[in-house]
């Protein structure tokens, strides 16, 4: 096989065989094609596509470059959950807890916030202490004593999609929905899960905003979790807005202890306990989403998710005193209320402006070396439908000595739309791909 | 402007500002754009193409990335012209002293072969003592006294071209017209010229196979070349079959000499006179193809070219008496004829198949760095309509040692068809793109 014919071939809108596609990524991870004809490859595919078959094998071949983890030692179903990210998206925090209360395991791998959306290691990390860097070994066994783990991606699973990834990055190539498939499921099955939900978020916080898009989206990444016989389903859910009221980092997780005691905002508690759900009834302990959500509620009720949550945070080397003294997290000096400048319905709440907002606060990270501020952010009043005069609060910026202030200020109020008659609502979860 | 912005733009079926393309175009000649960036690039353009403004903006980029000639000093009118290569393509050869010998000055710089066309230095080169190297100074001083030089491409020329030549080579991006028209007319447009008569093969020996592309390729050159102030003609004449009888090096210069002294194939002899009538036309030395036309006999029959060709050999080192005398001329010491099988009409005399057959024989390049056999090659002696006798020889293949020998005779068997009836044969010049 010869490399630049096999660009030829995609380029001219042809197929590769499963042992080409073996070929290539064994190569690409050997170091022995270099990055400049890999571009060009990974340009002809964003441009032209890979069918399912080739999808399944470019996916399998990436999660083969490095350590396949495997849990078979520990009974209890191995479930994880992935979003594609969203502003606000802090829904892995109370859930897993939950989940993990209910007798999933869960070996959960997460990332840092880039752009406009969050990332839930820079969310955990601002509890004093918590730790998200394990050897395997390390992982293992805290899966196995714990039914949970917080943690980065292990260095050494799928390194050819960190090469990979590093390079899309830099070359235009990075939202092609089969390149992005095989990124996230790769680094997914390489967990060694029985089951795996999915949260694609849709609206302008999302990676895509539109509902045909990140349906395509999600229908790719269930089906190559099927054709790899790990059982996957995606719930597209909402990012037309920011999930909760909190948007940041320590104030994220002070917003998950809430939901954790049986408070929190109700659209997030809500896609917390419909992904939970899918997690149960995938691992074969609830029959029916009824009999989950009465699981979950169970779990909050009795303290049992809590209980997991503190025994997860002491066994990262965090302090578990957060989920009673708030005060031990971190917050921002300053705050600054935009208000309303006209009484009406909310007709939107732009999650991207909320989200880039916060960035520019210092929360988020616009390259990926940047540091972020733990304590600022925004506190999200007012959502679509709600009824406002005007003067009231619609979102409180949490900031450090005015870093970022004037643009988020800009944001914030560019984020709101405010009128008459009734806000169209958009559904919570708008569709179920299994 | 951010160059991966810049390749998400023409990914997204986008088009660049003249400034943008500069911008590019100089960053990466300076070597601040890695080739990985570039590759992903020339891919987007590949399949998402250049309108024309774009391409003349690029072209004329390329171009300003090294030196540009300028002869303004030099009185006659400079006219060159360009051939995408095929088969037996001597053209330039007999041509150039003929048209110099009407009063058009040609800087000529010409290329080496590569697959399965020839190259006009590797040709002429085959001249005991003949050179082709020479700096900017020297260059100018030989068309100025000779009115004709023929060398190679100047490595101050065009330096951008040959790094995005180079990439192109090892991502899948060379046949693309956008970018194959501005390899070609920024190297052509560097010499400085008036006019520009291109001759774009098409067929099987050909880059384009089909006369729709062809075409699409000729007006996008003969496009670029307007838009650059510089008037150029394409020509787009047959590459079916070889052109001519003679396919390799020493022996495609002992035909061009025939041609020089009022004799050669007819096809050949024909693209000649219809490519030099152009070049005089657009010098303003001729009215009319007939008048040009005639003008170019005259200075066959009257011996002033063949003596333009002697002094060019004498004044680029070489002997000048190879004219006379053949045996100077390298040779290959062995022969075989492939003969034909059965009676009829030849129906076809594959120009891809004949020219791969010369190549196997060492006439040429499977890659760069080969070395040629200047002695080795072709005589084609049935073309497309001439009635054989089964027996009779098609061609005879001149070898050295036997080497590449039963790769040669499989490909000119299979090169041929012969039938029954009439043969259908293609127009020697099928159109005049202006």
């Amino acid at each position: 096989v010869n490399f630049i014919e096999l660009i030829g071939r995609k380029r001219d809108g042809g197929r590769f065989e499963d042992d080409e596609i073996e070929w290539m990524i064994g190569e690409y991870s050997a170091d022995r094609i270099p990055d400049y004809q890999m571009s060009s490859m990974l340009m002809a595919v964003f441009l032209n596509g890979l069918d399912g078959r080739e999808l399944a094998t470019w996916t399998d071949a990436m999660l083969h470059s490095g350590d396949v983890l495997d849990f078979s030692h520990i009974p209890e179903p191995k479930i994880d959950k992935h979003s594609t990210g969203g502003v606000g998206d802090k829904v892995s925090i109370p859930l897993a807890p939950m989940v993990a209360a209910c007798g999933i395991a869960i070996p959960m791998m997460s990332g840092r916030g880039l752009g406009h959306t969050g990332g839930t290691l820079d969310k955990l990390e601002t509890i004093p202490g918590f730790t998200t860097e394990f050897d395997a070994r390390q992982f293992s066994h805290l899966l196995e004593k714990h039914g949970l783990v917080m943690a980065g991606q292990s260095e050494s699973l799928v390194p050819a999609d960190r090469r990979m990834y590093g390079l899309r990055d830099v070359t235009g190539t990075v939202p092609s929905i089969p390149l992005i498939s095989s990124s996230i499921m790769s680094k997914k099955l390489a967990e060694g899960l029985d089951g795996l939900v999915l949260d694609v978020k849709v609206g302008s916080g999302a990676f895509k905003r539109e509902l045909r898009d990140a349906r395509e989206l999600a229908e790719t990444m269930v089906g190559v979790g099927k054709a790899h016989g790990v059982t996957t389903v995606a719930l597209i859910t909402d990012m037309s807005q920011p999930l909760g009221h909190e948007v940041g980092n320590a104030n994220e997780i002070r917003e998950s202890i809430e939901v954790l005691k049986g408070g929190g905002p109700p659209d997030l508690v809500e896609v917390v306990l419909r992904i939970g759900a899918e997690m149960l009834t995938l691992g074969g302990l609830a029959d029916d989403e009824t009999s989950a959500t009465a699981m979950l509620r169970e779990a909050v009720t009795s303290g049992a998710a809590l209980e997991k949550f503190a025994e997860v945070i002491a066994a990262q080397h965090g302090d578990p005193s957060v989920l009673d003294d708030r005060t031990l997290l971190p917050d921002a000096p300053d705050s600054f209320e935009v208000t309303a400048e006209r009484s009406g319905v909310v007709k939107r709440a732009d999650a991207f402006d909320l989200g880039v907002a916060a960035v520019r606060l210092g929360a988020g990270r616009a390259i990926k070396t940047d540091t972020i501020d733990p304590g600022v952010g925004l506190t999200v009043h007012s959502k679509v439908g709600d009824t406002v005069e005007a003067g009231d609060v619609l979102t409180t910026l949490h900031h450090r000595d005015g870093r970022g202030l004037d643009d988020a200020e800009r944001l914030a109020r560019r984020a709101y739309v405010i009128g008459g008659g009734p806000a169209s609502r958009e559904p919570l979860v708008h569709e179920e791909v299994r």
